[in-house]
Parts: C-alpha cells; structure tokens; sequence
C-alpha cells in the first residue's frame, strides 16, 4: 500500500446509515401533554408575542399540544379577546399560517389588576369558566411573564383566588412558571421562595432557564453518561482545568435599567453559567429523572469553595466595555448607553476561578467567563487534559507534546471536537495536533424543538429536569452574594473594573488560580 | 439561539493554522545517513525491480541518500554493470527521470554462486574495490532478496569472505536485511538465528516487517502515547475486546509454490498480526528507541496464553476459498489456482481469539482475522470498549446503549475514528451513534515515505525501532508452531477446513471466546 493514497479531501459525513432508521418524530415529543389551559401573566408584555405565542404555536402545528387546550392572556391592559387574537396573529405572522385560525380559537384575554386582590377573584371565576368551557380538567399551567416586583403580590393574588389549589373542586395540576431573575441576592432569593410556598408546592413551580433547553446543552450529560470512554478520564486525575465561556455581541439593548441593578455576575452567573458548571462536574445520577438529576446538581453547588473576599481578585476579574467596533460597526461604551448612569460601575464582563472542594475536582480549576459587547457570540465548554506523564517521543521533538482538549460547542459551532496529537507523515518522529468533530446536526434532518418550544411543552408534561430548584438557587446565591456584596461595597470598586473595548474578547487580565 | 442552526455541512477541516508552521521537510528525514554501499543480493529477481531500486532511486531524488553511496547487485545471473544499469531504468522509467543518469552510475553489478565458497571471495575481492573507490567508508547493507532456502549458505558465504565483520580492516558498519520468512516453525526460525549468528550480531541484524514501515501503523504508538486521554481507558476495565483484522482481495497470485506451503497463518500470522497485536496491546515503553520498543512487544510476546490444542476449534477457524466473485470479476477457487494440489488442505483464511495473560489484558479477546480472496481489501484494528457501567437514560430506550467503538483504519481509509452516542435532536432523550472522523492525510500535502523506502533509510541510519528482533520471532512462533502442528496433523484436517465464497467476508463460524 502506498502510504501517499488517503488524499487531502474533507472529512467525511460519519453517521451510519442504519443510524437513520431511528424514529425522529416520536424523539420530538413523547405523547401530547394532558389536556389544559395555560396562562399568560404578561401577556401584553414582549417576550409573549417574541417567544411564548410563536413557540406555542409552533407546537401546535407539529400537533404537540392536547386537544383540549387554551391559552389565556392576561395583564393589566384592557383589551377583548379579538384585539388579543389579532395582536398574537401579527406576532406569528412570518410562520406557516396553516393552523392559524384554529389556534386563534383557542387564544383568550382578561384583564387583570396586580395590586387589586378584589381583581383576582373576578379573573379566577372567568378563568375557571373558561376551562370548564374547554374541557381542560382543570389542569392550568400559570407563566409569570412580568417583572419580579410583581411577583410577589401576583403570587398571592391567584393563591388568595384559589387558583393555585391541585384537587379540589374537581380541578387536575397547577404549576406556575417563573423567569429569572430568581433574587437578587440570598436573601430576596429567599423571600421569593417564602411567597411562592405560601400557595405552591416545589414540585408545581418551574424555574425557567431556557439555556438548559438547548440541544447541546442537554447533550451534554448524555456525551458524559451513555459513553463509556470519556467518565473514566472525567476528573482531577486526568484534567488540567476546564473553561466555560458565554460571550455576546450585544450590549445591554432596551435593558438597561435592569441591567445597572443586575450586572453580569446576576444576569449570566447565577443561572446559565452556574448551570453549565453543574453538568460539566457533576456525578451520574442513579436516573435521568428531574430530582435525580438536580440532586446531582446541588451535591456540585454544596461543593463550591467560598472565595475568600479578602483576595477576591485573585480570582475575579471584573470589566465595564468601553466604545469600540463590533462585527464591524462602531457601538458606544457601556456608560453612554441610554438609561445606564455615565459614572456607572456596573460590571459587563467577569471572569472568575472556581473550584470544588470534592474528591473527583479538588485543585482543577473552573475558568468561568461572559461578556457583553464582546469580539464575537461564542459559548463552549473546554476540558483541557494534563499533558502525558511520560513523554516518551521527547527525544526526537524540541517541545512538549500539545495536552489533549476537548471542546463542547453551544454556540455558534453545535459541536464536539476533541484535540489529540498524531504521527505527523514521514520519517522522523514528528507529532501534530490535529482535531476529530462532530457537529451536532451532522446527518440529521429531522425536526428540532428550540429551547422556549422544549420549556412549554416540559411545564405541560411536568417534566422539572431542566428547571431550577429551590435548593440550587439558593446555594448559587449562597456562593455569588458574598462576592457581589463584597464587589458592590469595597472601597476600590472603581479600580476594580477593568475597562476592555467593546469588540475584544475582554480585559486582558484574567482570573488566576490555574496553578 | 434557534438549534436548528449548525446546519448540514460536511466536517470540516480540522487542523489548525498554526500547526501547519511545522517543518515538514525536516519530519521526513532527519539527515541523510553515514555514506554506504548497499549490497542487493537477488538483484535479478523481481523485489529488486518492483520495490527496492525504485525505493532507492525515490530517496536519492529527494536527496536523502549520502553523497558517497553506491547500489551493487549481485546474483546468480550473469550480467555487466551496463546491463543492470538499462534493466534498473526500466524498473523505475515511471518515475521522474531528472536524477536518472546521475543515479544510474551508482549502480554496479557483480555475479555470484550462493552456493560457490570461492565465488564469494571472488565477489568480496570486487565489492571492497568498489567501496574503496566510491569512499563508502567500508559501511555496508546487504539485502537478502533472495529465496529462504538461499540463506543459510549465502551468509555463510559472505561471512566467510570477511564482509560481516565490523571495525576490522578500517571498515565500518555493516548490516544484514532478512525478508520474512523467518523459518516456517520455531525450530527452523532458530535454525536461521544460529545461522546469522555465526558471522553477525543482533544490532547488524535487520528482519523486515514492512507493514511496521506504513504510517498509520508507526502511528498507533503515537496515537497511544502521546495522547493522556485515551490510555487511561486502554485496558480490561474499559476494553471489551478488540479485532484485528486484514483482509485481502488478491487471491494468491504468482506465489502458489511458496502459499502451498505456508498458508494463511505463517503468511500474515507469524508476522503482520503479531505485529498489529503487539503495538495495540504494549505498554508504553521508558523510550521510543528500538531497544525500549522491542523491549515491550516481547513482553507482550511472552504474555501469550498458549492455545489448548485439545480445544482449537473453539479459538480458530480456518477456511479456503472457493470460486466467487471478486471486485465484479469472477474468480476460480484456490484448489483451482495454478499451482495449488486439486485437494490443498492448505488454509487462506483464519481468525483466531487470543488472550494476553497480563494485568492489563485478562479475559480481554483480541480476534485476529485475516484470508485471501475477500469481500474487499481493509485492514483495521477496532476497539470495541464495554458498555456504561450504569445506563441511566434507558427508562426512555427501548434498546441498551451501544459501546464506544475506536476505529484505527490502516487501509484503505488511514483514519482515526470514534464511534460515540450524542443526544438526538428532540424532546425526548433518544441517544443516537455518531462517529468523529480523523483522516490520517488531512490538512498535509507534504511528502510521506512510502514504506520501502522507510524501511531502507532505517536500514542505513541503523535505526531498527521497525524491525523485528530474534526474541520476538521466536517467541510468537512458539506460540504459532503447536496450533500449527495441530492443524496440519490433526486427523480431522479436512473438516476444519471451512469453505468460504470468494468476495465473501470468509466462513460464517467465527472463533469464539468474546465471552
């Protein structure tokens, strides 16, 4: 064999045939979820008609809601339910409008005032007429798609109603939705907790963080735990470090106001990347089933050592963006944003050293990281291996050998890569390093669920896998309050914050630890 | 982010600019070797004219041959320097011609009677005048292309005319190249090292194994230890079991003579197999020098569980292929061969399982499986690993989770590649197989060695990392020689002869011991 044949062409596509015959629709959804009504709290508000209606529709194309099954805005804005069903009809206006007239029967509006207890039982008593008038048992699933300030007494209001009982007066499920943020600290995540279990049980409330409905984000645990090759070198023994990076390209948009209270320790770390630092450490569960799977989650975040406050830079790096160009157009600085305070110090960039005080990761460093205005839109997962005990070939190469890396892409490359080193051709003992991938959608055509789609029909079907729980928002708090109370209160608060120009990938500081 | 993007594309290149600043001309050869005389004993024959001379005119065009260096032919046939000269341009005129004339006067030719005493002097005489005039410094290759049955009297010969001798009569290294066989059973193989061993020492001699020479098979020490990530998983605990397996289209050609003898196991067993075993098996040497390396396949060697002849058929098949179809074409059974004996018992097919009693191997099958006359030509080393020890997802498979498969493909596909399970796109946890592919040649256009010529430019730079040493042959044929002493005397010869179809994958009965 001439060892010259092989040739320079691509990689091959690499899923086999027989792999094909596996049946995709029924990998979209099981079954339709029980018959029920699903309200909106918010409804006039953007991420209904943005994402809640498009997703819910959406599904009912791809015929994965129950036949009984209605969809109740409401907010404090009076509106009939024609002005609601065309307001939602401009909202799905760019999709197949095949179903449209249909799904728009099933779309209802009453008002609601927050702060009005009196309102809430005239909203329940329409509310209840409404799913007797559908056949939706009574099953109600209650999405709280309006600012945290109003949580509270909104909560109140539908369990003063009634509203939030399961199995009395005949009436099925009742579960309740809630966005982050969760708190702004342990504390306010505390009291959240206190008046959601006023009315609700745990096992009724779905705290969304719609980055766990990602395809690759779900990946993530079945690469770890239905491959038998990669848990063996899973831990200290064999990783160097691992990093986790969320960057965007976008600044703080029409959020302003919320994001001067939040930063990004608030609005990145205590949800998606506490949650990505979760899967990546955590151990198997005895089950892929939701409490299986957050126990395993909360025995990591119990797991996390405190920094030590007195040198909290050691291990955090905080920036603020300064003006700068990103995909090639010039933006402004965080400070010149409108609605953000020109001597603001609110951090838009962190990156913090974090590690787990157990047996499987004592001294392997988590390099967390996110940003705003950053040089490019990129999330991944790195697990840097240890370089080779022994490097035997050293004799005949002038430098050590590359240490394996495996890359779990989010975004915008849906893919596995792994780094190893090979034989480069010819005489002398020479290696290179050279990448094996897998892109996520490789050979696969079928339809896919986006993460919001995954999020409703997961709170009809009752599935909690991929929602918070109290136990791991609270440790999370537990962990990031005393450094944000120690970043917002410290007397070099300024010098603290890095400025980095918007479009690079940072402050070129960055957090230590990786010794 | 919408998971449908990632799109459809096919893999993508995967090596990294930086990686391609390697200097790939210094990985082909490191220097050219200690100016020589290299002696081609068989010159006439057809080795000579197919591999050896275009290997060697290959290297001088790519300058890595000295610039004292001369080709001396010799055999039984006589001829004058002019004549081999216009016979060699032959040989190569499908090459580049630029070196032609300047390569063609470094060939000499001089007749000899391997089995003449006088005659080797006679030659020695003349040799030596050439080495004096060309200042080849009195270092010397002779490369025993000639028939097995010639050696013994052939270096009896030339070590009685003084040419093995080192470090006498100002001359300097010297170097015998043996071709497999080496012996037909342990006794003979023993035979043919007393024989060297009368006039040469170990370090002189060089037992060819040109399969060593194939870059992905030199790679797979390489792949193994260069990498942390993949021996942590290379044993019994993670290892289910591993195939070997070469697999030919050609039936036996123009060597039935020398097949009707051998058969499949002295053919491919006794050598590339045992090869194959040894590199996928070994531990990893302190050191990749030949000593060191030989050093770990011998131990590998010794570990060899000795088959139970009283039980053969439940760890070997044997087969014979019958007419067929090969590659479209229609092709006769071996019996039918010219040549072959009408009744042939004589086996072109076996697969065995072989067990390693050590502590990384036990009860670890390794299924060795090579034949003649085959469905198509592959040669691959898999790796089949166990399944999860714990199969958390399967409350929602209908099936078991499919074991991780790591493919190392030698020929034709000089890949690297992983079978693993992703999560397939949807609501529901399916698991589907998705491979990740490395082609051995991508993202390198540089220059590679064929494996003649790698094996010649060991031979001159005296690097015998890739030859086989005399433990390593006589150990894996007191392995061999009973199970061949069984199969060729046992009673029941016939019945353990299975027929198989040519173009066929062999017999259907595979020898057992995956348990």
């Amino acid at each position: 064999m001439d060892s010259r044949n092989g040739g320079d062409g691509p990689l091959r596509a690499a899923v086999k045939t027989e792999d094909l015959n596996l049946p995709y629709a029924s990998c979209l959804f099981e079954r339709p979820p029980d018959s029920c009504a699903l309200v909106i709290v918010g409804a006039s508000g953007d991420l209904t008609a943005r994402k809640l209606v498009p997703s819910l529709y959406n599904l009912y194309l791809r015929k994965a809601l129950p036949d009984s099954f209605i969809i109740v805005g409401c907010s404090r804005t009076r509106m009939g339910d024609e002005e609601f069903r065309a307001k939602m009809q401009d909202a799905v206006a760019s999709l197949d409008q095949a179903g449209i007239d249909e799904f728009s029967r099933r779309l209802f509006y009453l008002p609601v005032q927050y702060e009005d207890e009196r309102s809430f039982d005239g909203f329940s008593g329409r509310l209840r007429e409404l799913e007797r008038g559908h056949g939706t048992g009574g099953n109600r699933v209650m999405y709280l798609a309006i600012p945290p300030s109003l949580y509270s007494s909104t909560v109140a209001g539908f369990g003063a109603a009634g509203l939030s009982a399961e199995h009395t007066d005949g009436a099925g499920w009742v579960r309740i939705v809630v966005e982050k943020p969760f708190g702004r600290d342990l504390d306010s995540a505390k009291d959240l907790d206190r008046d959601l279990y006023e009315y609700f049980r745990e096992h009724q409330v779905f705290r969304i963080d719609h980055y766990l409905a990602k395809e690759t984000v779900q990946n993530i645990l079945m690469f770890r735990f239905a491959n038998s090759i990669f848990e063996p070198v899973w831990n200290r023994r064999y990783i160097d470090r691992i990093s986790i990076t969320a960057a965007e390209t976008l600044g703080v948009e029409h959020r302003a106001g919320y994001y001067e209270q939040a930063g990004v320790l608030r609005d990145m770390f205590q949800n998606h990347m506490m949650q990505l630092l979760a899967l990546t450490a955590m151990d198997p569960p005895s089950a892929f089933e939701a409490e299986r799977v957050r126990d395993e989650k909360a025995r990591v975040y119990r797991t996390l050592r405190p920094f030590r406050t007195d040198r909290l830079r050691e291990q955090l790096v905080l920036g603020q963006y300064r003006e700068g160009v990103v995909d090639g157009k010039p933006v402004v600085a965080y400070r010149e944003e409108p609605g953000v305070d020109p001597e603001s110090l609110t951090p838009t960039f962190a990156s913090m050293s974090v590690f787990l005080d157990n047996w499987r990761w004592q001294g392997v460093p988590f390099r967390l990281t996110s940003g705003k205005r950053m040089g490019r839109k990129l999330t991944e997962i790195n697990i840097h291996f240890k370089e080779v005990p022994h490097a035997l070939f050293r004799r005949t190469l002038s430098d050590g050998i590359a240490a394996n890396r495996l890359t779990l892409g989010i975004y915008p490359n849906e893919k596995i890569s792994l780094t190893f080193q090979t034989k480069n051709p010819g005489a002398v003992v020479c290696l290179r390093s050279v990448d094996m991938e897998f892109n996520y959608h490789q050979n696969y055509s079928g339809p896919t669920l986006e993460a919001y789609e995954k999020v409703l029909l997961d709170c009809m079907t009752g599935d909690q896998t991929l929602f918070w729980r109290q136990d791991g928002v609270e440790l999370c708090w537990g962990f990031l309050t005393p450094v944000l109370e120690e970043c917002e209160a410290c007397g070099d608060r300024a010098q603290m914050l890095l400025p980095y120009e918007a479009g690079s990938m940072g402050p070129d500081q960055r957090a230590g630890g990786e010794g």
